[in-house]
């Protein structure tokens, strides 16, 4: 299964692909779609980018399914308009793209590949390199999103896992989709 | 110049497309698309209908630009991250169909409709009849929405003729642009 997974942010977005083969993992592409090169007020022009920089990453690495950051609101409500204006166009690419979308916040993410909720960006960088055996530290942006996509390899083995020994109950799946899905 | 006005919003995003040509308005089509058959909970499967529902729009109508309302923020910022999210996915539809996206508020669009900022919703839908010589009254949504595309042909007209008298300066500009774009 080759999961693709989606750090949204208007400014930069991060994007991560993996193979998953049950309990391995193994790295395909990494990367960030950047809306720095037009005016900061140019919302239309930022959006189109980041949508077509997330199809184009579709279209390259062609993933199964995808992992996407659960947001949340910012101290400034106008910061999380523009933040939910970046995931609806991240969201979007996704979806009109057939892929399925699975949502996760960045809590999930952290006690999945470091072990606990708390973990620093420089904690989720060294850990998503150890996890996909990296030469070299990923950017910060493309670490979450690997790291978005390890937790969606991980919960799907556990599904799987759980389905196969009959084991899947309502609580556990819900679990399994993330807990909260708005 | 056909113009398609967009009121967005996650449950139901209103459209309107009319014909200007100078100050004749001509009414093309109008509607909203609805994202209420899918369950509540499944951002993803409403923000797919939303985006494809707007593309349909696009490709069936073919106008030659848009006209977008900003959206503001709510007293729930929980309500504002999702209505983000409904704007960011119109906005990705439409920029990535290759239009230019005029944005507008939704005072400027009463001003220029009604004639000022506190009308109600009767009086935009009574108006939008009115200029449009509709047989009947519009739906709110899709009045919103044919009020935005009435917006951008009057400031086009207004634009084209300060152009003409060669009083084109910057601040009139500005205001033609809608004032603000974030």
């Amino acid at each position: 299964m080759r999961i693709l997974g989606i750090d949204p942010g208007l400014q930069c977005t991060g994007f991560g692909v993996i193979e998953a083969d049950g309990p391995r993992l193994a790295y395909v592409a990494s990367g960030t779609i950047k809306t720095t090169g037009v005016p900061t007020g140019d919302l239309p022009a930022r959006i189109k980018i980041l949508f077509e920089g997330v199809r184009e990453v579709v279209e390259t690495y062609k993933p199964d399914c995808a992992a996407l950051e659960i947001v949340f609101v910012n101290v400034n409500p106008q910061s999380t308009l523009l933040l939910g204006q970046a995931r609806g166009a991240a969201l979007a690419a996704l979806t009109s793209a057939g892929l399925g979308v699975n949502e996760y916040t960045a809590l999930q993410m952290k006690k999945a590949v470091v072990g606990h909720g708390h973990a620093k960006k420089e904690q989720i960088q060294a850990m998503v390199q150890h996890l996909l055996k990296l030469p070299g530290l990923p950017g910060k942006d493309a670490a979450d999103a690997l790291g978005l996509a390890v937790m969606h390899a991980h919960a799907s083995v556990s599904f799987t896992a759980m389905s196969a020994k009959g084991q899947l109950q309502r609580r556990q799946h819900a679990q399994f989709k993330g807990g909260r899905t708005y």
